[in-house]
Parts: C-alpha cells; sequence; structure tokens
C-alpha cells in the first residue's frame, strides 16, 4: 500500500488500477478487496474439500474447474498489480508479493507434480492483507509489532534455537544407545524426533522408552527439557510484552529529559514544562 | 444486579420479588440464592449420573424424575425473572439472561431429540452467578478484568487466531502431500486436526507421521508452531499483567479528574494541578 | 521452628531436647538434622524400593524391617516433638505437624488394609522441613513467597479453576453426546476426563474424539481451551512476578515520601535524605 | 578466550597459536574458526548417519574414517590447546575444556564399549564456542545473561524441583496403589514415570488410569499438578524478564561506581553525589 506513495511518472489508467487494487478508501477499492476476499475463502475451500474422497467423488469435476477458474482470476490479478506498481521488482520480492504468487504456483505445479495443487492453500496468507477492507490495518500493525519484537529478540532466539538442536541432537544420540531399534529408536534421527516430540510436551506416544533406564533418562530430560524450552519462551514472550510497554511512551520531556511520560500526557509530570 | 437499580414503575410484589431473586441482600434472596446453588449442583450431577450406565440402570426413573423437577423449576424462575425485572427483553439478552434461557432448553429438546438433554449442563454456568452468595461478588470483578483485558487485546488475538488458523490449514494440507492416506491422513481435515493437535501440544498420537519426511516436517512444525503459540500467549497474558497493575495505582487528579498517573508524579500531566 | 519463641514455663529438658529438634543452630540440633534427612530419604527409599518385584523378592524381610523401624523411630520423633514444644496443638495443627503426622500414619494403616504403607512417600514432604540445615532457610522463605502470591491471586484462582470445571463438564457432556459410547467416551465422567486430558494439554490419546463432528468440536476446543488455561495461569504468574519484585523494596522516604527505593539504597535518590 | 589475556612469560610460537586457536581477530584466527565450525558439523553429522542402517550399509567404512579423522584432528586440537594457554589446568576444567576432553573421548571409549561412539554427538556444544566467527560473541553474552538469571533464582529453582519430586513421588505411590501392576503401574518407580509424564503435559499415552478411581486422581492431578508446574515455570521467567530489563539500564554512579539506579534517580542512592 505505502509501497506507491508518490505514483508520478505512472499513466492515469495505472494510478486508476492502483488505487483499486492497492486501496481500500474508494468504493471500487473496498468491492475489488470484498471481492478478493470471498475468491480466497472460496479457493481454499475448494483444495480442502477436493481432499476429501467423498465429496471429491461427487463434484470433482465442479472443484477442479472452480480451482482452475481461482488460479486464472490470481495469476491475472498478479500480473495486474505488476503492471500499476511503480516499482514491480520491489513489489514481487516484497512479503505479499511472494505470498501472491505462492498462491498460483502450485495449481500450475499440479501438472508436472499430481497432487502439489494442494499447496494451493498458501492462499490463506493473502487473508492477512484483507484485513484493511474491515479497517484492521492497526491489526496488521499488532503483527508488524510482534515481528519487531521477535527481531529485537533475534539474539536470543538464535542461542536459544541452537542450543534446542544441540539438545535434542544430543537426547536422540543418548536414546538410541539405551533404548535401541528394538524399542523403536531406530536411528538418531528417529531419537532426535522423539526428543523433540517430547521437548515440546507434544508427546505423541508413537515412540516411548520401554526399558527401565530409558524411562529414568527420559523422566530427566522431560524435567529439565521442560525447563530448557519453557523458561527461554516466558522469558522472549515477558521481553516482548515489556519492551512494548515500555516502547509506547518514550518521548522524553524538552525541558527536563524525563521519559516515560502517559500517552496521553499533555504536561511533563516533574516538571510541568509542556510536552 | 445492577440492571435494575431504579425500580420505579413496578409494582410492590414485582420489586419484592426482584429483591429475592436478583439481590442477596435480605434474609430471603440470600436463602434463594443458596437453595439455587444446591438445585444447579443437584441437577448438573442428575444429568452426569445419567448418562452412567450402572446408575442409570438402577435408577433410571428418580434420575428422570429429579431433572424435569429442576427444569420445571428454572423454568418457573426463568419466567419469574421475566416478569419482576423492569425491561424483561434487556435482561433476555444479557450473558445471564441466556445462560437461564439455555439452562431449560435441553430438557424439552430431548423430547424431540432423544440424548440432547445432557447439553443441560450447561447450567453450570448459572453458578457463576450464585457467587455472590459468598460476598465473592469481587471474584465476578476479577472474571470481568480478565474479559476486560481480552477485549483491550481484541485485535491481537483477532491476528493471532487467524495466523494460527491459515497455519495449520497450511500444514495439515503438506502433510497429507507428504504422508498421504495410508498412514492415516486421509484428507486436509484430517491434517488440520493432526495440526491443530500437535501445535496445541496436546499430542494424542492418534494420528501420526510415519514416514521419514513426514518425522522431519513434523519436527521443524513442532519447533516453530510451538513459539507461534506459546510466544503470543505469553505475550498476550503478561501484557494484560502489565496492563492490570498499571490501571491498579489509579489516583484521579483532584482538579482535572484524568486517572492513570506515573506512580511517582508530583503533577497531574494533563492540568498540571498538584496531585 | 518460630512457635517456641519464648520458652518460658518449659522444664529445662524440654528446653534442651527443643533445641536439638526444633533449631540448627547447635552442634546437636544440626546433627540431629542430618540423621533424619538421611532417614527420610532412605525410609521413602525403602517404600519405593518395596514396591519393584525383584527387589521386593529378594530383600523382603530386610526392607519391611527397615520400614518399621523408621516408623518407630519417626513415631518416637513424633512424640518428642509434641513433648517438647509448649503449645503442642498448635503444633499438630501445623503444616509440618500434619505431614509428621501423616508421615508414620500410612505403617499403621497398612496393618488393616494391605498395600497402604506405600502412602508413607509423604515423608518425602518433611524433607522440605530439612531444608535449614544446609542454611536453605530463605528457599522455605521463597516457598512462602510463592505461597503468599497464590493467596493474593485466591480470587483469581477460584473464578479460574470454577470456570475450567464448568468448561470440562459441558465439554464432557457434548463430547459424550456426539462421539457415545461406541468411541469409548461411555458415560459423561469419561468425557470430563477427557475434556480434563485435552485441556491441560496432556493428551494421552486413550481416549479421542473417532467421528468427524468429535475431531471438528475437539479442535475447537482445543484452540480456545488452550486460551482457557494458558492465558489466565501466564496472568497469574506476571502478576505474581511483577507483584513480588515490586514488594521487595517499598519503603518510603522519610523525607519525601518517594517509594520504591532500590533495596541497598542509604540514601533516596531524589532527596537525598538519609533512609 | 579471556583466560589469557596477559600472555607473559609465553614463548613467542605459544602466544602466536593462542592468537589463531583460541582468538577469531586476526585471518588466521578465523580461518580456523570457520575450519573448526566445518569440521564439528561435519563430525556430528558422520555419527548421526552412521547410525542409519540404509546409509550405514553403504558407506561404513567411510563413516568409520571420516569418524576417526574428525577424532584424531580434535585430539590434536585439544593437546595444542593445552599446550598454547598458560594456565592448562584451568582451561581444562572450564566449560569449553570439559566439552572438549567429551568430545573426543567417546571415539575412544568405543573401543571398549561397542556403540558408545555415538556420544560423539556431544561435539554439538562446541558450536555454542565458534559463535564468536559470525561475531555473534553478544550471542554468547545473551546466554550468560540467561544463565545468570538462572543462577539468582538458584533458590527458587531448587525449591521448585523439590517439591516436583516429592510430588511426583507421592503421586506415583498413589497411582501404584490405586490402579496397581495390572493396568502397567507395576511399581512406584513406573508410577513416578507416569507422574513425571504427565505433570509436565507430555503424555505418551504409554500408561494411563484405567479405572475410575484412577482416572479420578489423575484429573484432579492434571489440574493442580499443571499449576504446580506452570505457575512456578511463569514466575521464574517473568522474575528473570523483568530482572534483566532492570539490570539494563546499569549507569554506574561517576562517585561510587554503584550500579543499578532507578531510571529516573537524579542522585546515587549510595554516595549521594549527582549521576
Amino acid at each position: 500500500m505505502s509501497e506507491e506513495q508518490n505514483n508520478c511518472g505512472m499513466r492515469p489508467w495505472q494510478r486508476k488500477l492502483h488505487d483499486v487494487i492497492f486501496e481500500a478508501e474508494t468504493p471500487a477499492g473496498r468491492l475489488f478487496d470484498v471481492l478478493l476476499l470471498i475468491a480466497i475463502l472460496a479457493s481454499v475451500l475448494a483444495v480442502v474439500l477436493e481432499s476429501v474422497e467423498s465429496v471429491d467423488e461427487r463434484y470433482h469435476t465442479q472443484l477442479r474447474v472452480a480451482e482452475w477458474s481461482f488460479t486464472i482470476v490470481f495469476t491475472i490479478e498478479y500480473v495486474l498489480r505488476l503492471i500499476c506498481v511503480q516499482r514491480p521488482w520491489r513489489y514481487a520480492r516484497s512479503f505479499f508479493g511472494v505470498v501472491d504468487l505462492l498462491a498460483i504456483l502450485p495449481s500450475f505445479l499440479s501438472l508436472l507434480i499430481p497432487g502439489s495443487h494442494e499447496l494451493a492453500v498458501i492462499r490463506g496468507l493473502r487473508l492477512l492483507r484483507v484485513f484493511r477492507i474491515f479497517k484492521l490495518a492497526r491489526y496488521l500493525g499488532e503483527a508488524e509489532a510482534l515481528v519487531e519484537g521477535l527481531k529485537a529478540s533475534r539474539a536470543k532466539i538464535t542461542v536459544f534455537l541452537t542450543t534446542v538442536l544441540i539438545s535434542v541432537t544430543i537426547m536422540g544420540a543418548l536414546m538410541h544407545l539405551v533404548e535401541g531399534p528394538e524399542n523403536g529408536f531406530v536411528d538418531i534421527p528417529h531419537g532426535i524426533y522423539w526428543a523433540i516430540v517430547t521437548m515440546t510436551t507434544v508427546g505423541f506416544g508413537d515412540l516411548t522408552p520401554m526399558t527401565g533406564p530409558g524411562k529414568f533418562i527420559a523422566s530427566v530430560m522431560m524435567v529439565f527439557g521442560y525447563s530448557l524450552i519453557i523458561v527461554p519462551t516466558g522469558i522472549i514472550s515477558a521481553e516482548i510484552a515489556v519492551g512494548k510497554s515500555r516502547q509506547n511512551n518514550t518521548e522524553a520531556c524538552p525541558h527536563c529529559m524525563k521519559v516515560g511520560h502517559d500517552r496521553k500526557a499533555e504536561y511533563c509530570d516533574r516538571c510541568v514544562g509542556a510536552l
């Protein structure tokens, strides 16, 4: 949306098309967004229903026709988007540009690899864009705030994921050694899979320790692995929350330099100077 | 309770009935609440016990009689509530008005659809109202504070739920594609069910990846899906907690009545009056 | 420990015994605590080992003798504790008094009900008292702080638990209705059990929805039930943490009344007056 | 790295070797780190692949050769590290010194105990050191901050773990008593294993309550056990996060060097000097 603020150098029809496709202020733009929302939901539903055998048996042709119709519509839409933005390449590499492309690729891919059209459910991600119809732009703002918070915690998250990966590899190898192939831990990758299932507390139970020592080691792992995952996650969450609540009001008083005023404050609460 | 502060225009008997049914200050009102509490617990217990075959075989008649007695009592109570409030329609649409109605409907519904009387356990929700007997009104205040906090985080929660729904749909389709019907992932809805079971870390284990690639993708999903659910939940929780602790030190400015000053503030940050 | 600060009115031997049993300052008191720690650990280990068939077959007599020896020792200790405190009844009703009694009861109970001696593992709770040997008194302080925090959140926790109980009852009835006895949901209590297993994200998988509608309802329950449990838990945790960090430094400056000084602060950081 | 700041008393070649092996500032030191990173990843991969039967069958000799090559390289590296640091004993006992030793031991151990070479995956821990190549030193700083936070919460964590251990022992004994060996709870250790699997919400489902009373007790345990683990974890996480955010604004007093002042403090609260 903001990527094309100054449309200088664009032809009038391009500008009009841009307003309809990228903006939601005009009635036409709003109608376009509502239709797009319906089309996305319908196309995802079509893909999901096609996978259900009982439904597919009855309505195979209709579903195929529907899916290809949506694919053609979305392809045209993608081309139009490319045409009416000033810097097509920049749009194509943006998050939504990539999603728009990924939304149409699977159908074409299915001509080569049968079944891959199911990946078209990635169209769902396009819904995030249509939020703006409902004046939910600030919801996207929220999402960006989350992403921002995660970025700020990137260092922590990298250390965290590396530690988790190293831990599950060591745990997987240990369980493979202790339990052995006869108890389902056929190789270290299976052990790693088990360790991840256990550490995330998912605990499918398709692979469980059978021997006494295995159960003992697994118990220790659960208690400590728990801390290994839950504690850092909690810390990161709390930090993002604290960071955001702090970041909301960081305007310094121009008189006494005190920061941390209430967002709606009009006067500094220390030196009484106007903000 | 507060819905009928000014009972002007009500007949004396209506006012009296209202005090008994809606208030808990008078001895009669208190007795009414205690009896209601017992009736609710007994009626839920009756429904639960009726579902247990060994109990039902022995006491079928008694339980049926009990359930219908409670239903009749609650129906009379509902009608009385409608009669003695000033604006019946407003009560009927309020949270507790709807719960009071839902508490009696299932029994009548069971005349048409056998078994549906079990939904009468929804009567349990009525217990929330009876909290006030034990002077637990402030507990309801707590509940309202929670609801308030959740409402304030509505934007975040909408983004969060939409993202979760989109993610599980994509994951479900991917697992259906990789694992296929022969491993239990018979269609995309089953894949979505699996993705939800996994992402919420419930992990029943009734559906698990069998193939190598499936296990690999599932492992990646677990580690990232984990972050997708736990981190935002943690953020929302922390924000509600922080928001509430901030809102707690709400001293109003004696001059302009603005609340929510910094705890250490010496001057109101809106009208510059000394606090 | 603190229950007997002023030992006036006690005979000298009572006072001495009290110092040995209840205090850890004297060498004798310290030795007593160390021996008690070993005895507790050994007695719990004996009970655990006795339950393991292969061990019990070999050492049955020894383990029985050991268990009864510990029971007799702990009984004598309990009687001595009662004798040497000034207000025996107050001790008997205190947390540790009850634990001390529960630690010896199961062995005697097993004379009536075979197998009940296993409950003697409750002796483990006595370990909490022995923390003080390692100068871990402040650890108990931590535990008390936790308990304090939980008490302060009692209102919230009551609302929370009531809501959870009502929710799982409604969910259990709904699943019993939808899935029916043929899929394992034989009655509403089984449905409630399933709902608790699911809502707490334990997810054993011994009972899972089999039908399409059941899986759909379960999916919705998981996503929302998740919020129902995780979000309030997160809020309570965050509040306790925030409350405790605040409670640590709430000494007001005697000069300017500013609160919230650093714990080690010697001077007020606003008016420079000595604290 | 920092352990050898003043290399006085070292021969020139030792100092050079030290710079290459322990530092990442020189081109040689950087190259060494990159090669080490690749070697670690490759050696872990070799061990993992060797455990996969289909891969091992084909490339058994190559994988064995690779593993022993890496072991020899890492052994030489370890010896060089010992030679070129000033205080070898101090290095050997440091965290990374122990990891470096553990990384080579399993291969030699496998000559005595077949299969134990799999423990060589512990080499993965060495990756934590190589972070510095990517100028990720501050990531290690993050890790240290986490460790610091955990250390500060040591008292809480000890109380927490002891309580958890006592709780699962009592729960395990109770379930063994109620369910009995015929339902899989063959002895108390199995009960403890079940209690840990349940309390951490992993819930494998390999061991589940079968009887009515067992299911009832398990339900109560799940709801309360949940609080027992999640609430303290949340508190510790929140405290670490809060503690860190407080510690972040650490401006030292220019007069007495005291750190950790209130953000809005104008005077040092120890020496009363202006900040």
